[in-house]
């Protein structure tokens, strides 16, 4: 079978507060993709912090004394270098335009993830607007999943997908932030290959590898494909799943 | 149009000296998958590799003073250490199990990418043969391309993919050694947003992102599907791609 993925037109602009499963199964009647069992639905983060009212005005944010000396390193606005230590717990790196951190949820990441793109509110001054992720991204995946069984009864996985940079290469990839029913790694250490060995060092960060994918067809220039569809997984469903499992340990970690 | 990849079966194994392309479209052919221009086609590293002869049996191995001090500290067979260093430029990491480096193609991975599983050869020490990765895997990809074009007149793109460990994370993605035709990063700079908004920092690593969901449909524990089909790949095919487009130069590297 092979692996579709189908992206989801006719989504509305999200705001906070917005039921995120039923816009989204709306969209999928009127774009005629049913969903099946085994199905994976990837959501771009940023609908699911719209929907979560993750939405943060500099004018609100004061910034302490570290925001101040690490906004003179990263020449940033200080309000938004406080916004960045808040959702963080431990800085790795910075140069001018980017801090890189450990976010609150452990994944590794530049800026915490706050996002300024495609992002505006009201008041007087709708430029200042940013986003913050989800407060719990996979507690996210978790309740969308089974509000998707409680709605239709459907057994699907759901992941949340943000865009990021990486060490040693160029440009960003789609990254799962949170995940429920879909596997974060498949273990197979312990199979053998062709030839009788065993395979070993061979965990594949299976929702990593869709997240890419998925990412790719949402696209980064507009919201008008926040969610991706995608049928023919090649593995199982399971039921607990978690984003521990694809974050490395700090002692594990040669590059921290 | 959805993105969809399908898995060649019916494809033999690899032995050094094969014409790749024509193995490749008489499994397509009797799999039934047609290639239509604008298609692009996903090899695994193993084949291209075991094509081109890259087979090296540790016996015919000298290790040198490096190999061994390094073999000492990554705790392997210091012939093996040897072959990990002639393919690299430079060591970043080591501890025991695990020597991350530079490969003579730029990219950073582990061991050099040199892989036991699914390798044998013949003679008295059949165990102890590994496989290099492609000489230029880019070179192998245009060459490809190319042969694919003399022969059925179809223009596809190509990307020579292989299994990476990362950074921060666990588990490994599919990355992209070597392409032709592909984009290897697409860039949205100066590209407006739904609000008008100039877009920053948004080079996304389109073929990266493309390689993970190849990867997720090979597989890792036997060949059965080295190959991959895609259609759908939601940007246009761009003639003089290259690797280096990936590749973060040093002083940009915050990881290094």
């Amino acid at each position: 079978m092979p692996l579709t993925l189908t992206t989801l037109r006719n989504m509305p602009e999200i705001h906070p507060g917005d039921n995120l499963v039923e816009l989204i199964l709306e969209a999928m009647d009127a774009d005629h993709v049913p969903v099946e069992d085994g199905d994976i639905l990837v959501l771009a983060q940023k609908i699911v912090s719209k929907a979560e009212g993750r939405l943060v005005n500099l004018v609100d944010v004061e910034a302490g004394d570290q925001a101040l000396q690490v906004a003179q390193v990263a020449q940033k606005d200080p309000r938004l270098v406080e916004l960045i230590l808040q959702e963080s717990r431990e800085v790795l790196r910075m140069r001018p335009g980017v801090i890189i951190v450990e976010h609150r949820n452990g994944f590794v990441c530049a800026n915490a993830g706050i996002d300024h793109s495609n992002v505006r509110g009201e008041g007087k001054d709708p430029q200042l607007w940013y986003l913050l992720l989800p407060k719990d991204a996979d507690q996210s995946a978790r309740e969308f999943r089974a509000e998707v069984w409680r709605l239709i009864g459907v057994n699907v996985g759901v992941l949340i997908i943000d865009s990021h940079g990486r060490a040693w290469r160029n440009g960003t990839v789609g990254i799962t932030i949170g995940l429920a029913g879909v596997p974060g790694i498949v273990d197979m250490r312990g199979m053998q290959d062709m030839y009788g060995y065993r395979l070993q060092n061979t965990l594949i960060a299976a929702a990593d590898e869709l997240a890419g994918a998925a990412s790719l067809m949402m696209g980064q220039a507009d919201e008008k494909s926040p969610v991706v569809i995608v049928k023919g997984f090649p593995y199982p469903l399971k039921e607990s799943s978690s984003l521990k499992e694809l974050i490395r340990s700090k002692d594990q970690d040669l590059f921290r």
